[in-house]
C-alpha cells in the first residue's frame, strides 16, 4: 500500500552537512590564526584549550576566544593587544564559513529532486535563528525549501526534544504529522519527539557523533545516505 | 632645526582606509542580498531604510537588519522566514569585509617605510575592540605596527575626544607627547585633543566626511595624502 506524503522536514546539523567536520576545521584555522597573531604556543595546545572552552561554554557562547586568553599562560600572549588575537580567531572562523560550508553531495541531490515535486520541503532545527539561517544560506540550499517551512527553535520558543516543536511545524504548513517525514541524526532529540507526534521518522546514520545513542522509540526508517532516502520515497510513497 | 621624533600614531577610520566608501559598498551589497532573500522592494528603497537605521542607532548597533524589517511594509517580506533575510544581509556585509577592506595604497607605502625605521608605530582609535582590531587585520597592516602600541578606546575606558586617551597612549609606550605625531582626519576628535596634550598633529584632508569641520585649534601640519607625510618626516624630522 502506498502512503500519502505531503511534507519532508530535515534536521540541519550533521544531517544536511557535517557540522562536526566543519567545526573541527574552523577551530583549527582559528587556532592557527591566533598563533600567527602572537600566541606563543603550539597550535595543538591552543586547539585543545579552545575545544575545552566550547565544551564547557557551549558552541553558541559568544566569547570563546576571550575565555581562551584567560586560560593560557599570560606569558604566551604578552605584549600583544588581546583584541588582535581574538579578532584573528574570529576572522579565521568566518573565512572558514565562506569556503568550507558545503552540503553532503547526496543531500543536495536529494533536495534538488524533492524541489521538483509538489511536496513541502522544510527544516526543523534547534539553535539561534541567525546562526541556523546563515548555515542554510551558506550551504546554498535555502532556495530548495518551501519559504514558509523553516522552523528554528529560537524563533518558536520551543526547543528540541520537545515534541511541540514538531507538531507546530506540521500545523503551520497545514499537514497531518502522519503525512510528514522527519529526517534527523539524533535518536533522542530528532526521532523520539517526531515519533511522539506521529510523524514518519528517518534516522540518518552517517556515523556522526550521535550514532552510538539509543532512542526510546524506533525510527520508521534508517538510512546511511540520502540515496537511501530517495529509494524509500520512490518505493513507499511513489515520489 | 630638526626635531626629535619617537612615535607616530594613526587614526584608523577614514585615515588608513576609506571607511565611508567601504560602509557604502557593504550596505549596498547587504540590501541586494536581502532583496535576493525575499524582500519585495527595490534595492534603493531597502538601502535608504538601512542608512536611516544606521544613522539612528549608530554603526556599532548589532541589530540593524532586525530594525530594518520592522520599518518596511509587512507585506514586502510576507511568507519568508525573517531570519533568512537578516542572515542574508549579515553574510553579504561580512563577505564585503573579506574582499573590499583595503588600505589607501599611499598609507600602506608610508606604513611600510616607517616600519623600517626605529620609530614606534601605533594606532589610537575609537570604537569596539574586536571591530577595530578586525579592521587592522583585514587591512593586512597589523604587522606594520609596534605590537604594544595599539590603543582602542573600548579597551581603555576613555573615548575620543578625551585628551586622556592620547596621553595614555604616549605614556604606555614611554614617549613624551612632544615627540609623538598623531595623524587623523577629524579636527574635533583627533586634532584638538592631541594638540591639547602637546602632540605634533597632522590633519589628513582627503575630502572625507569631516573635511568641512573646523577645530578649536590648528594642526601642526595638514596633508592631502600619505606622500605628504613622508615628505614632512624627511624634511622636519630627518626620517
Amino acid at each position: 500500500m502506498k502512503k500519502t506524503l505531503c511534507a519532508v522536514f530535515f534536521d540541519v546539523d550533521d544531517t544536511l552537512y557535517s557540522t562536526t567536520e566543519f567545526a573541527a576545521l574552523a577551530r583549527r584555522r582559528s587556532a592557527e590564526a591566533m598563533r600567527a597573531a602572537g600566541i606563543n604556543l603550539p597550535t595543538e595546545k591552543i586547539l585543545k584549550e579552545l575545544n575545552e572552552v566550547v565544551e564547557e561554554f557551549t558552541s553558541n557562547y559568544e566569547h570563546h576566544y576571550d575565555k581562551l586568553l584567560l586560560r593560557i599562560p599570560r606569558s604566551s600572549s604578552e605584549g600583544i593587544n588581546p583584541a588582535l588575537i581574538v579578532a584573528a580567531g574570529v576572522i579565521a572562523y568566518h573565512e572558514t564559513k565562506s569556503t568550507a560550508l558545503k552540503p553532503y553531495p547526496d543531500a543536495l541531490a536529494a533536495l534538488k529532486r524533492l524541489s521538483e515535486t509538489s511536496l513541502i520541503r522544510g527544516v526543523i532545527t534547534a539553535g539561534l535563528q541567525i546562526k541556523q539561517a546563515e548555515k542554510l544560506i551558506r550551504l546554498g540550499i535555502h532556495p530548495l525549501f518551501s519559504p514558509n517551512a523553516i522552523f528554528i527553535s529560537d524563533q518558536i520558543g520551543v526547543g528540541k526534544p520537545n515534541p511541540k516543536l514538531y507538531l507546530r511545524a506540521c500545523d503551520e504548513v497545514g499537514v497531518r504529522p502522519g503525512e510528514a517525514i522527519y529526517v534527523g541524526d539524533n535518536p533522542l532529540t530528532d526521532i523520539d519527539p517526531a515519533n511522539a507526534v506521529g510523524m514518519i521518522t528517518v534516522l540518518f546514520r552517517r556515523g556522526g557523533k550521535y550514532s552510538h545513542l539509543r532512542g526510546r522509540s524506533r525510527p520508521t526508517y534508517s538510512i546511511e545516505n540520502f540515496r537511501d532516502l530517495t529509494r524509500i520515497l520512490q518505493r513507499d510513497f511513489r515520489i
